[in-house]
Order: C-alpha cells, then structure tokens, then sequence
C-alpha cells in the first residue's frame, strides 16, 4: 500500500515492525508518550487517547492483546492527517481510528461515557490568553491554548464508562490541581508514579491512574528514574523502551 | 527541678540534652513525627502543632532558632500533661506551651489565624464510628475517632496567617483527600516529599507543605528513602536522627 509522505514529515522506526511519521521540526513524540503507554498498559477493552498528537500513545497500546479499539482524538488536522496515515502505515485500521476535532466537544464525536479507559498527554503548560490561530502546533500541544486541564478531565469524566480507568501524564508542579480536579468530577485518583531525571533532583513528570467514579483509596508506586547512578539510561527505561513495541 | 515520672512512663534521651517521657506501653513518637520535624525546618515565628501527643515535634523544633513559640495542643488528657512535663524537664516552658485540648475546637483556644505555622502528625487511619470513650489512647493517635482529616485541615485554616505554612505527615493512600481538601480550603499544597521504606515498594509516607492563600505551583522533591540498598538506615535518615536535636 501507499502512504503519502509530506516534505516536512519523517519516517521513524518505533521497533517492533512499528512505523511513525513526525514533523521534522518539532511535532515529535517525547518520552512522556512513552511513558503514558507503559503506565496504561493495564488499559482493556475500549480506549480514547485525547490529545493524541501523532498518535504515538495509540500506536504503542496497538499490541495490547486486551484492548479492543483506540479512538484517538487530535485538534490539529495536519497533525490528525498525519496519525492517520501513520496508522495506515502500521495496517492498523481496524484497532486504531483518528479522528481531528476539539475535546470540548468531545459528547458530539464519540457516545457519552462509552470507553472503558482514556489515555492523555495534555499540553502542560498555563496559557496566558491570546487567539488560538496566532499559535503554532508545537505551542497548541505544550501550551493550553485550546483546552485547559479542567477542560481534559471533564472530557474523561465524559467518555468513561463508570469505573473506566484514566490514565495521564503531566507535570509535578500541576500536581494538586490535577488530583483536585479528578476528584472533583468523581475522577478518583487510584494510583500515582513519579518521574525523576535522577536520585538527587525533584520529580520532572507524574504519571496518574484514575476511575470514574472510584472509592477513595490510592497508591503512590517506587519512583521512576530516567537516569541511573551512573548518568546511563535506567534499566528501567531501557525496559520500558525495548518492550514499548512487542 | 523535679519532674514527676509516672509508673507507666519513661524517660528516653533525644540526644543533644534533650529528653522526652513516653508510656511504656504503646505511646511513643515515630519516624514519621522525626520526618515531620525535619520536613518542617523551614517554619518560622509562631508555630502550633496538632495532634501533638508526646510533643515530641515541639521538642524537635525548639533548638530552631527562627521559631519564636511553640503551642501545642493534644486531646488526651494524660498524654497532654505527660508533654507538659516533657517540657519542664528540658526547661523549655518558655518556648513550648502544651494544652489539653480539641482541635475541633481551636477557635476558642488559640486566636483566630494567628500562627505563622501549623505541624500536624494526625491519625492516619479512618474510623468507621463508635463512642470515643471506648478507645485506647494508641486507638485514638491513630484512627481518627477525634478528629478527621478534613478536622485538622480546618483546623490549620483556622489558624494560619494568610501565607502561613502548614506541614503535614501521612499515608500515601489518603493523599488524593489530603490534597483536594487542602485545596478546597485554601491551604494550597506547595512541596511534597514521598517516603520510600526501599527502592523497590510503593511510597510509605507522604510529607506535605500547604501556604494558606497560596497560589497554585507545587514542587515535588526527591524521594526519601528508610533504607539504602543494602538494608541499613540511609544515610539522609542517619542525617535527620543525626541533626535532630542539634
């Protein structure tokens, strides 16, 4: 089969017989995608990525014997065309479909609370205010331009069956208002993971497990170095980055 | 001077000329208040402490040059005046002041949101009810028969000064409650340090800064860890049982 390639687009490997196309300067996938899709890999059935950006999230929950589909939503369409045809690249039609629109209106894409887990890798940081079409597509997926965290953990809120898992990536310093939130629209915070660059340094990303409508109980797992002592990627890491595609 | 010792009481050296009585069977300080007193180093000014049983944050805190005053409130009347005497015999009655009493009640006791800190070592677990009467004073230290969680984050509310700052211990599977309800009371969670027993389990202990009136920005520092990988005490906690009395 043919997959347009675009001249500002690239072809990566992602192992495993697994293919990617990226922007070559910029809208590339991140180690926190990598991460989300190890933490979630307890996700089944029916799973939603929002923000799903080149569909990085999807395409590694792909081998996931025990999830059934994968919606994956993208405001950009560029950048919704080009998960598209990664996806077909992969041959992976039947499991993962993209579609491009706005999380906000998320009841209007997909059946209410229909998922059984939803998986997303949100833009981290605050946004001042200004128009969305002065932005470029790395400010749009870094910055909350177009949804803010409310905006996202309402949109889970909405999509997940009760019980259904979240799972999300973000960062420390949002900490409490992400577990305030969660809890908030019934969202329980379950189980937790701190992300550190190294043993000496504060945590540099948090991984959370949510459920819909959950008991009050949670669990905060060992730490996740990216670093080990000496300075080399983590045995940890190298685990998580080996086994992202078998 | 003479300080009473009752017949279920004992006395135990804190190191650094500090001294502190506890019963001998069962009401005694833990790692977790030796932790809270470090995590809390940086209070200044007035401090009260919650909970305070023992007194044995108070006493950590004492040598702080920056604290100006130590209140500290506990329910039970016996372990009340057992801290009472604790601070006799180390001579601090001039920096230390011990009531008996209810933080349920903190209003009437202290006046309003006027500390520049709050400590508190709460009971960690939840009651499913009953007469209060009928607990042990380990029961009532630990299940929260006297007060909630939601009690004592009032109760710090209530008497911090706007930017005051309240440090807190507790288990790790109450901290989506702690932080939305720190949240929703305006004690905004500012710095939190998960304690590990190893490398290789789940987190022990949460140490958790709130500001009254803060803004929302947290930082999430490295983990603490009991034991270091070859099953000795590590070497921060050596430092904090080292640098304790000091």
């Amino acid at each position: 089969m043919t997959v347009r390639l675009n001249s500002d687009e690239t072809l990566e490997d992602l192992g495993g017989g697994l293919k990617i196309l990226q922007k070559k300067n910029g809208f590339k996938f991140g180690t926190d995608a990598v991460l989300l899709a190890d933490f979630a890999k307890g996700a089944r059935g029916s799973v939603l990525d929002l923000c799903s950006g080149t569909a990085i999230v999807p395409l590694l929950l792909s081998v996931n014997t025990h999830i059934s589909e994968i919606s994956a939503l993208e405001i950009q369409p560029d950048i919704a065309d080009m998960a598209a045809r990664s996806v077909g690249l992969n041959l992976l039609e039947n499991k993962i479909r993209v579609t491009c629109g706005d999380l906000k209106r998320v009841s209007e894409i997909y059946p209410k609370r229909s998922f059984d887990a939803v998986t997303c890798n949100p833009p981290y940081m605050k946004h001042g205010g200004g128009i969305q079409n002065e932005y470029s597509g790395k400010t749009i997926a870094r910055h909350e331009v177009c949804c803010t965290l409310e905006d996202v953990i309402v949109a889970c809120r909405d999509m997940l069956k009760s019980r259904g898992r979240m799972f999300m990536v973000h960062k420390p310093n949002r900490l409490a208002e992400i577990i305030y939130t969660m809890s908030k629209h019934k969202i329980e915070p379950k189980r937790m993971r701190l992300v550190y660059a190294s043993r000496t340094g504060g945590a540099t990303l948090v991984l959370i497990e949510g459920m819909s409508d959950g008991g009050v109980e949670m669990s905060v797992e060992p730490p996740l170095y990216i670093y080990d002592e000496q300075g080399g990627m983590s045995a940890e890491l190298k685990r998580i980055y080996d086994m992202k595609t078998e």
